[in-house]
């Protein structure tokens, strides 16, 4: 987790080896390089977080509900739930943008898209039962509402007001009620 | 700028050296130490960006034109104008925000307000004028755009699709056009 919270170019191997009390040996005996290192990391973290949303979004009724339960369990990250340090794909994201040739990207991009996959099967499943409202694009939408959440979140961490959690909840919350159909 | 891509505890005295061809001895007759250099390249870079937003916010004749010339102005930077990198106060704060003891943390804060307050004072003028309906918050509405916009911008950096730019200044179109009174 320490890479969540530092950075994976910051943390060293002697980080590791002091977070964990594992020796550097034990460490390359289990992973080839940093790099494999940081890669099996970021993986377990984006696992951790998937899970959180998959078994919170699961049980909800309806889409109105699904997507209400999508949005808290992302601003549980605000709160080091299920994991520390936020959101791990933005943070890697973030850190690795401008670096070239890192080995991460591919995995942060995939961890996105599949991030991106389970707000817009959720939409689609929406316009599909008619809860919403025809002209919603479920590529688009999901696009909006993971920008918004992930803004947040490191404003949020910046700035470590509520505030800004329950403003941007309450505007997504009314972004919501225009793209149902009013028997909503 | 190389902070503002590479991040500013990745990039070190060596990378600085070999990017501005400046050796070791020169810089540290200018800034006293790593930190201070630090600092005043977020500053500058901080500057540039707010001087931007500001020379296009200006000549702009209502509150619709501000906030539209806000949300360009800010994309701009998805295409490194008028710095290379993307977003330096958003850069600095998911790199910065779970170190501890960091130096320009304090810095990155008062960024935050600053551009903050550049659009909550285009909203609070909206108002003043009767062009916004009277239930819009500034504050609250400009944390939820900058949360949009920021997060946005690290998506697009993330995916390089043009999609997402225009995905989200469409949803950002259409919540404009609910603040505002029917007649603008």
């Amino acid at each position: 987790m320490i890479f969540n919270q530092r950075g994976y170019m910051t943390t060293s191997m002697n980080d590791i080896i002091k977070e964990t009390g594992i020796q550097k040996g034990g460490i390359y005996r289990h992973f080839k390089d940093k790099d494999q290192l940081m890669i099996e990391a970021f993986q377990f973290s984006v696992q951790i977080m998937q899970q959180h949303f998959v078994s919170m979004v699961e049980p909800c009724k309806n889409t109105k509900e699904k997507l209400n339960v999508f949005v808290e369990a992302f601003f549980d990250l605000s709160r080091n739930k299920p994991i520390v340090g936020g959101c791990p794909i933005f943070n890697a994201a973030t850190e690795m943008d401008d670096l070239e040739g890192n080995t991460l990207i591919d995995y942060i991009d995939q961890a996105m898209d599949e991030l991106k996959a389970l707000l817009s099967n959720i939409i689609h499943k929406g316009l599909q039962s008619k809860e919403l409202k025809e002209v919603v694009n479920p590529d688009e939408a999901s696009i909006f509402i993971i920008s918004t959440l992930e803004g947040a979140l490191i404003l949020y961490k910046l700035k470590k007001d509520e505030q800004i959690i329950t403003s941007v909840h309450h505007h997504l919350n009314h972004y919501f009620s225009t793209i149902f159909y009013e028997r909503q």
